[in-house]
Parts: structure tokens; sequence; C-alpha cells
């Protein structure tokens, strides 16, 4: 079933493994257990339940379910456990400092593993994991640009399905009818507790002035109080901005890109806003070089805002306005590093970001573009392709 | 946006915050913080982001984000924090045993609960509020039939939109189109470490044969390896079984249901398979009463396989046949009761119950049916209601 891209997969394991174990070394952690399925399968290349073990000398891969299938795709020998109290009884020593997925790892299941291996101290490995997943490999770089052009592709029909009193719903709908054929994941993945994600972020007028839970410009209705985010059963009117912010997932890999468009003629204010933030993207993507700071993207970008005079309505309305303008994108929808106030680490070749600037206008709704990225010594190369215009589609 | 529906939410949460607060009592536990989202939800009637304290004189409400949402949403007061750290200072007694959902928290974040609450021990608090979530409410009832209607609705299209050479993900993307527009949230909840679960569980002739990480008797081969279950981009071929396994969710309560279709005539082996698991169904239903064990459900179903001559297919392929033939369903798509060996604990009137009788036959493919119920006094009563009988398309 899944062939040549496998093989490119499992090929870079040897390769990730390794370099992990050069920042362990750095880092004097003796050993690793590797838990969380997103990291698994970025380490094994399957997503099979169950923990990789790695020390200075060797990597073991145990696997609870579903081992025949674990065996098939990776290509790290198996060995099959019903429980992780075995894991101890296969390795020769016992390590004393033992690197765990502690932002995600579950209380109990922490304490679980105190319990099996009781002379083990405990560090938080994730930081070191994410920052070996923020630079990406041609193979992954591939798999997102799959992805985003999975999005392209929808987001260009959309003119093509808009009418006038469909819901935020039944345009998401649509949206996922034409994407799950190409292969998207309908399961967007995002890291830590609380953490919910979805593909299907269609904000229409008032929709996009409304805030949520989460740490985005614009939340939306969602299809109700129990998820209050995202699409909602909210009629979509004529002459007002229908935002639709598409993730989509290919192999596991994701892209994030936003594009605008509207039933007959938007007000003036929205249009010169989506055109500033078109301009903020592209002037990031022209003036971002490998060295760059993270947090630059996001003090760049506002001050062309406030420039432009739309600085009241960029990233939120006040004052709820957003810290960030985009971030890194890969395995998980939202990962290192972040575009944010506070991020002052260099950008890097190879790692791939998504830029979203978007402004909420109190009343009328919230416009915006996002496109994914490839940071290259040149500049950015954008991997999302469909039409930057605004499209105001005929009544 | 949320009238009527939110209403009568917002009615049953002091009644839910009593009948925790009584499970508190019985087992000593002084107060309790929640944090998981879907927790949070059923005792405060929003999602916001935020934590619920409740001892035995008062509880408090705080949220992080975002504050004027969760106060419209919820009849409790809401203490508005930028940080968890300030909870103490709000409180007039600190807790010397808090409890808390570790079988969720992750390990750092309940590291920085010990550090804010340096004197309290703590439990682990999700048992107590599975118990109460396990019996629903007519209001809850309510919303897990709407879910229902929406699963059955799109099942009973599948004849008209099944076509040769379409992929699972293709049928699955018509299958959200459908759903969509009906409010359906296209975000399952399962609770736990790794525990990730989707809508579109569509399977085609071999794909039933696949086994995965999760506890079900069919996998599925899934988009990738990166997300090993549910549709796949293989073709529906002619003669081959399609099992839709279909969840869908309304106001953040689950349903799920299963049908059987096909392109053209299917072997007589399948055929019978599938009315053997329709008169385990029946009989289940039908036999089940309050006060019976959740395992019953499981050893009566094996037992009708057994004498059927099925046994070898039953709930999946040798050795791998899993050890229940259903769950509890609501907030989350897999909850307490467990209908699996084992569960030696009465279910009760009033709680919601999805039993999947499955097959897998080797080489050939997996049929099965599942239905929701809502147990009362007279026996199951189905709130899922399409067609159960094996739909053969004509070529």
């Amino acid at each position: 079933m899944f062939g040549n891209q496998l093989e490119s997969l499992k090929e870079e394991v040897p390769r990730r493994i390794e370099a992990l174990r050069s920042l362990m070394s750095e880092n004097k952690i003796e050993a690793v257990l590797i838990l969380q399925r997103v990291d698994l399968y970025y380490f094994t290349a399957t997503a099979q339940e169950g923990a990789l073990y790695i020390d200075k000398k060797r990597e073991m891969f145990f696997i609870k379910k579903y081992a025949p299938r674990a065996s098939e795709e990776s290509p790290l020998d198996v060995i099959e456990i019903s429980s992780l109290k075995e894991i101890p009884s296969f390795l020769p020593q016992k390590p004393k400092l033992l690197g765990l997925e502690l932002d995600v790892v579950p209380a109990e299941l922490f304490f679980e593993l105190k319990r099996i291996f009781p002379q083990a101290e405990f560090k938080n490995v994730s930081p070191l994991i994410l920052k070996l997943r923020m630079v990406k490999s041609p193979c992954e770089i591939e798999l997102i640009k799959e992805a985003a052009q999975i999005a392209s592709f929808a987001l260009e029909k959309v003119p093509h399905i808009l009418k006038e009193g469909m819901s935020e719903l039944e345009l998401a709908g649509e949206l996922l009818r034409l994407i799950m054929p190409k292969g998207h994941q309908e399961y967007i993945r995002m890291r830590g507790f609380n953490r919910e994600a979805h593909s299907w972020h269609v904000i229409s007028g008032k929709s996009g002035t409304i805030l949520s839970h989460i740490d985005a410009p614009m939340g939306g209705f969602g299809p109700s109080p129990a998820y209050p985010m995202g699409a909602s059963l909210k009629p979509i009117g004529k002459n007002e901005v229908v935002l639709v912010d598409l993730s989509t997932c290919f192999w596991g890999y994701h892209s994030d890109q936003t594009r605008c468009f509207s039933i007959g003629k938007l007000p003036e204010l929205l249009k010169r806003g989506y055109e500033v933030c078109r301009k903020i993207a592209n002037v990031l993507a022209k003036e971002a070089r490998p060295g760059g700071s993270a947090q630059w993207f996001y003090k760049r970008a506002k001050s062309i805002a406030e420039e432009e005079g739309f600085g009241d309505y960029f990233l939120g309305p006040k004052p709820y306005q957003t810290k960030f303008v985009g971030h890194g994108i890969g395995l998980e929808i939202s990962e290192p590093p972040f575009l944010a106030l506070g991020h002052d680490y260099p950008i890097q070749e190879g790692m791939t970001l998504s830029i979203e600037p978007k402004m909420v206008f109190p009343d009328l709704g919230a416009v915006g573009i996002e496109n994914t990225y490839l940071v290259s010594s040149e500049g950015l190369v954008p991997l999302t392709s469909a039409k930057e215009d605004l499209i105001e589609v005929l009544e």
C-alpha cells in the first residue's frame, strides 16, 4: 500500500536517531524513552503503539501493538512487548538519567515509569526532539509541499462553491470532500494538553470577530460551545468577508494556508486591510534570511501594519491582539520556531514556516493571508500556491 | 448563536457539581481542580481554557482564555486569571488532598501544580468524573440522538454515492460533506495519551483485514503510516464489502454507527457473518437490563458467534481478537462502561452504549453492525436508525 514514499522515510531513520544521540551527548542525557506517537513516527517511520529506547550505543524499539505492521514500516528491529514493564529486562544497564517527553506524558504514566525505572532521574527531552524536528529534510519538504498543493487545489475551488446562505460548516464540508481523496489526513495534530486543532477554519463576517480559547486572532463560533472554534452553522451572507484558513496534512506533514473571499463587494476598509496583510507577507518572505531572529518576523510585521495605519486591527481586536505572526510547521501544525515576541533565536535554512498576517475589524470581520514557506538562503520560498487576490464572487 | 440548547446545558451545571461533591465526600477528597476541556465542558457548559475548583462548600471557576465567552456560556461566575499560579490566592483555605485528572494532565503540568499547591497530596479524580458522566440526563440523551440522526442520514445516502473505483477516502469525504452542514463536530474526542480518533472509518475489502495500534477488530490502512487507521487511498472494487463505521458528534456528544455495503454480490460467508452480527446486536438489545454486568454483553455475544459457527472470525482475526463488543459513549467516543471481558460492574438506566459486533474474514474483509443505544428498563432503545440490511448496490 505505501511504497516509495515509505522507503524515503525509512532511509532517514538512522540519521535522525544519530542526530538525537549527538544532542543527548551535548546535554548529558544518558538515555531517552520516546513514547508520543508523532515523535515515534519521526524516529521510526511507523506510528504503531510502542516506545523507542536510545542510549549512547544502541536503540531498541518496543512495540505493544501492532508488531507485524511496525516491522513492515520501520527499518528498526521490533521487540514485541505487552507492557512497558518488560523494557528494563531487555536493557544491559539501567539508565540513571532518562529523558522523557514530560510535556505530553500524563502524570499517571510518569508514575508508572518511575516504578519501572526506580533508579532513574527524569528529564524532559521534548525540547531536544522539537529542536531536531525544526529543520526539515528534502523528503519532509516534499511531503509538506504535497500537503500545500492539496490546500491550494481546494482554495482555488472556493469561488465556484461559495453560495449565499450556505453555512460555514457546509463550505467546510465541501472543502473536506475535495481534499480527502488527495490523501489528506483529517486529523490535524497539535502538541500538548487540551490542544485541539481542525482543518476547517471557515470564518465569515462577524464570526471573524469572535475570540475563543485558542491563541489566534479569530476563533470563530465553532459548531457549538463544546468545540468553540472554526466553522459554525452561521449562514454566509452577501458582502461579508469569508476567511478560509485551511490546514491540510499529507503523510503526517501539515500545511497551513489562508485566503479570503466574498459574495459581492466588500467594504473598502477590509479590502485595504487584506492588501496590507499581503504586503506584510511579501515583505517578510523577501527580507527574511537564515540567521535572522524568529521574533523579527513579528516585529517587522507589526511595524508595517502600524505604518499603514492598521495597527489597531493587526492580529486581533484590542486588547486581545496575539503576539505572533507565524509558526514552524511539520509533523505538528504549530511547532518551533515560533515567529513571536520574545522568541529570539535564529531561523535556519530548511525550516518550514507558516506566516499568517491577519486583521480583525470590529463588527465587520477578519481578513488575512497565510502561506507555508521553506527557508532558503535567498529568502522564503512559498510551498502553497493558490492565487493571492481577494476573490469577490459575483452575486 | 447558541440559544435554547445552551440554556438546557446551563441548567444542569449545579446538579452535576453537586453530584461530584457527593462522590468526593464518599471518597474523602477534600477538593478537586478540573482542567481537561471535556470535563470542564461537562461541569461548566463552556469549553474555554481554565480550571474549575470545587471543595465542600464552594466552586470557583477560573478562566485563562477567553473570559467574556466563558461568562456568556457558563452559569458560573468567572474569575479571570493569566496563570494557574494565581488560584491559591483566591482560596480561603489550601486543600491538603487535591483531586486532579492525573490520567490526562501531563507530567510537567503536574510538577507545576505541585509547586502551586506545595502542601497538598494529589489523587486521580478521573474515575469519579467518568463514573458520573456514565449516566446521561435527558438533555444529553437528546444531543446523542441528534448525533445519531446525523450519522443515520449519511449512512442511508451511501448506496447513492458508492461507485466502483472511488477510494475509501473519497467516500469518507462525501460523508463529511453530508454531515458537516448538520452541525457535526469533526473532532472526535478520545481520552488519554496517544489516543487519536476520527469519524471516517471507511474500510473496504482487504482493508478490513489490516490491524493497527487501535484496540479494534479492523484498523484499516489509513491515509499513510503516519495515521495508520481509517479510510485509505485504496480504490473500492466490485463484490467486496464496504464497512462504514461513522462517528458523529453534536454539541460535543458522540454517536457511533456501522453499516455494510457492496457494489455487486458478496460471498455468502460474509453475508452470513453480517446476519450473525445483526442477530447478536438484536439479542443483546432485547435481553440487556439495567443491573446486568457490562461484561455480560461480550460473553453473550461471543457465545452466539460460536453457536453460529463464526467464533473464529468474531472481533478480529486470531490471535488478535478484541475482548469487547461495545462501549459507553458520550462526551468521549469511548468511555465507561466498557462492554468487555473483566468489566464486571452493572449497567444502569440512562447509560448510552455503542454495541458493535464485527467479524473479520481473512483475505475477504470485515463485516459488522453498530448502533448507539439508550439503556431503559425494558432493554436497549436504539438511537441510531439507518436501515440494517446489508446493502448490495447494483453494479
